[in-house]
């Protein structure tokens, strides 16, 4: 069901410190940077490795407000690792078979990410403590 | 630098319980199980997806004591995710790379991690509250 690591998103107070310390410490390459006005974010994706699935990234997450869900964890736990998503090649399927199996879905259908891709969370009190995402790629 | 998501670390309360979670709800493999007494931890590999440059895995640690690393993130977070482990070909280069730009390293050599791969650990308030490994694997 899953076809990779697509990312980990982490979470940040300044986004544009925070791509720079990437690109200097551990080389990675930018490639995209959006608003997710949805999700109340400033996000930016850092290229770490493609692989026949797709390729992996750093997620940096600011929050556009402190009353947003990545505000209100910075609040709470500060920065730091605030999600995993993993790629699915279907993720209407994926979510089916995932809801069938009791685990709750904070989203029923997917919704808008990073780079055009459709994405949905499950409750991370489901998870075993983790805020886990569903990615399928615009390109897959 | 970095050539893959290795893992994601993830701290639980019950091994046993959490691998046969991954293993229904995403379709995981389990690949390994061990004990590593250095770090204080029980700890299971299951495969998330092959790449050329290594496979990715979710890694699940239960702490063997309260008074480990582990456990103490356990007291003060609960489960969740507890750090992510990025592959690197030379573990040693990349070390000597990443200390010289400032980032204290819990590692100065890497150590025995899971599999038979040589680890070593970045401190996170050096990373913006992420704790980072590096990982070598045994096959690369």
């Amino acid at each position: 069901m899953l076809t990779r690591i697509d990312h980990v998103g982490i979470a940040c107070r300044d986004l544009t410190a925070r791509i720079a310390f990437y690109q200097s410490a551990f080389g990675l390459t930018l490639v995209s940077q959006e608003i997710n006005a949805e999700q109340g974010v400033r996000e930016a994706m850092l290229r770490v490795a493609d692989a026949p699935a797709g390729t992996s990234y750093v997620q940096l997450l600011e929050p556009l407000r402190p009353d947003t869900p990545v505000g209100r964890f910075l609040d709470r736990r500060g920065e730091g690792i605030h999600h995993v998503g993993y790629g699915v090649t279907d993720i209407a399927a994926a979510l089916s078979a995932i809801g069938a199996t009791g685990i709750r879905l904070l989203d029923s259908r997917p919704r808008h990410g990073s780079m055009g891709a459709a994405v949905a969370f499950l409750h991370p009190k489901d998870v075993g403590g983790v805020l886990t995402e569903l990615v399928q790629s615009a390109a897959g």
